[in-house]
């Protein structure tokens, strides 16, 4: 019997009516498919990392906030104070901060994992955003970044973002992907109509300057931005070895979109965490044909979607490992199969 | 200023876009509001209440379940293997299995708070599920059980169900509250198509023979369940003690919609856990004006729902307590406001 099999019997077997656990169902069957084996080793390594960078195209007025809020956001992460750290304590993970293009000197800071490609992007629609030489790194650093944290032991991976102007760049990745424009344009962060405009001609200007993409990396240079870069390289990085990591919302997705592009195999070791409230969040979950697993009509970043999803698919392992079958606990089964 | 404007303006003044966190901003000022504080104190005491009764109208041949399976899933319950017992554990809530009208003598069994009105109602098809005597006894024994949960010290209360054509009378509690019968009717667990005809013309003739219906007791009376009415008073009972409490899907949901009618108040420390894959459950939440917290699929009961839902309430009291604001953080804020 093919292992998938094996486990969809085993779940099925388990004392409830057959399917009724839903999602969690779907949850624990890939989860088990991941591992090789009907019965899971619980994560015992939880970890979230942020991926920080900065974006050149924020001198273009799309954003509410000002570009130095990306490193005000970094420390507000190392004092413990961000809403990722709240909800990292409370579901036993750790919190790893990457600067991967901040505009910000953080080399007094230790528990900043140095992976800069440099002080942010530069504005992709008057150019491209990097050079043929960054885009590569980033996906080198990204990878480095998931091997040491697998290395390490970590199991369990989430994967989050903090840069001001990151929805605009994971805009531009999606529609360079070939996503149309009005599909992937919505407000991000608090952005008022005048903005939400000027951001559609941007991201307008930006497709007819450097159409035609001639890949997923051309898409990364010309239209990307450092952290998008470095995390689709660590989501490579995660599938070649085989370990679950779980997307957050809008900019993470366009990563995971880049990277499935990349490598499509990714797919099978990818969770999607929650359907963002940013509604160009929705393009890349069909497109990636996987089901998230909260709505809470959330928009905040930082890999919040992720680790909160994080409670939910230890529950689906648990139901597969510790639930009773209809036999061990002699229950009449339904007349119906 | 008012508590509720105190609370709000705390959340938007923590380190994330304004409204951002979406549904958990909202739980985090009911919860406020219910405690009468923008500082809330976390639940120190979960626990969850499964309440098991069996269904005479079972005998119509409505489920895809014996009925024996009613008694068989409580000693499921006791040993530790059902769905409700291992996301209890994960949640760190404990399970309370209440006897409402199991057709078993439990009298063996200490575990199982006994608060029996009768050995299954009768088939409300043809003649009234139980006495006005019984419909009073459910609502006092419901509200006996919240009142020994409160004074233990619960302090978050989950609501479960258990009982082989429990969706059926569900149904008929729902039709009696005046929702149509074929918004009311699904498949509940796993039935087929012929018997979710006979359910439908179960139901149909069940309003026949009752209607016109006096009042909600008049409705648990004539076409309700033992274990409907005991949640409704475990219910009534929290909100005059002002406990929050989460109801599960489409059967726990009916008992509250039940409570509802008798004091919309009870809304005000109501949250819905998840909703349910049983498409009669939206008219419910449509009309108690809730949104529920997971959307996952699931279609068990037990509770299950419920109790996976505390994670997030949790997630979003924390939110309210742990989280930096702007000034403390020292970080600039949005340009709009």
């Amino acid at each position: 019997m093919l292992l998938n099999e094996k486990v969809q019997k085993k779940i099925d077997m388990l004392t409830k009516p057959k399917g009724s656990l839903g999602l969690l169902e779907k949850i624990a069957l890939k989860y088990a498919l991941i591992q090789g084996s009907s019965t899971v080793s619980l994560p015992k390594d939880k970890r979230v990392y942020v991926f920080a960078g900065d974006h050149g195209v924020v001198e273009q007025g799309v954003s509410a906030y000002p570009k130095e809020v990306t490193a005000q956001m970094v420390f507000n992460f190392l004092a413990g104070g961000a809403a990722i750290n709240v909800f990292s304590k409370h579901n036993n993970t750790s919190v790893y901060i990457v600067d991967a293009g901040v505009d910000y000197d953080f080399s007094s800071e230790p528990r900043v994992i140095n992976k800069k490609v440099g002080r942010s992007t530069k504005d992709f629609s008057s150019g491209p955003a990097m050079t043929s030489e960054q885009a590569e790194l980033c996906i080198k650093h990204g990878r480095e970044v998931a091997t040491q944290a697998i290395n390490d032991g970590a199991d369990l991976l989430a994967i989050g973002d903090m840069g001001i102007g990151n929805t605009t760049t994971a805009a531009a990745i999606c529609a360079g992907l070939g996503i149309p424009v009005e599909e992937v344009l919505d407000v991000g962060t608090l952005i008022d109509n005048q903005m939400l405009t000027k951001k559609g001609e941007v991201l307008e200007k930006t497709m007819k300057l450097h159409s035609p993409f001639k890949s997923p990396m051309d898409v990364l240079m010309k239209a990307g931005g450092f952290c998008i870069g470095e995390m689709a390289g660590f989501m490579l990085e995660c599938a070649d070895r085989k370990v679950p990591f779980v997307v957050d919302g809008f900019p993470v997705s366009s990563a995971a979109l880049l990277a499935y592009r990349i490598n499509p195999r990714i797919r099978d070791y990818m969770f999607i965490g929650h359907q963002s409230a940013v509604k160009s969040h929705l393009p890349i979950i069909k497109e990636l044909g996987l089901e998230p697993i909260l709505k809470l009509e959330m928009r905040l970043g930082e890999g919040t979607g992720a680790v909160l999803s994080f409670n939910i698919i230890e529950a689906a392992l648990k139901m597969l490992n510790e639930m009773s079958s209809f036999e061990d606990a002699n229950i009449s089964k339904s007349d119906i199969e």
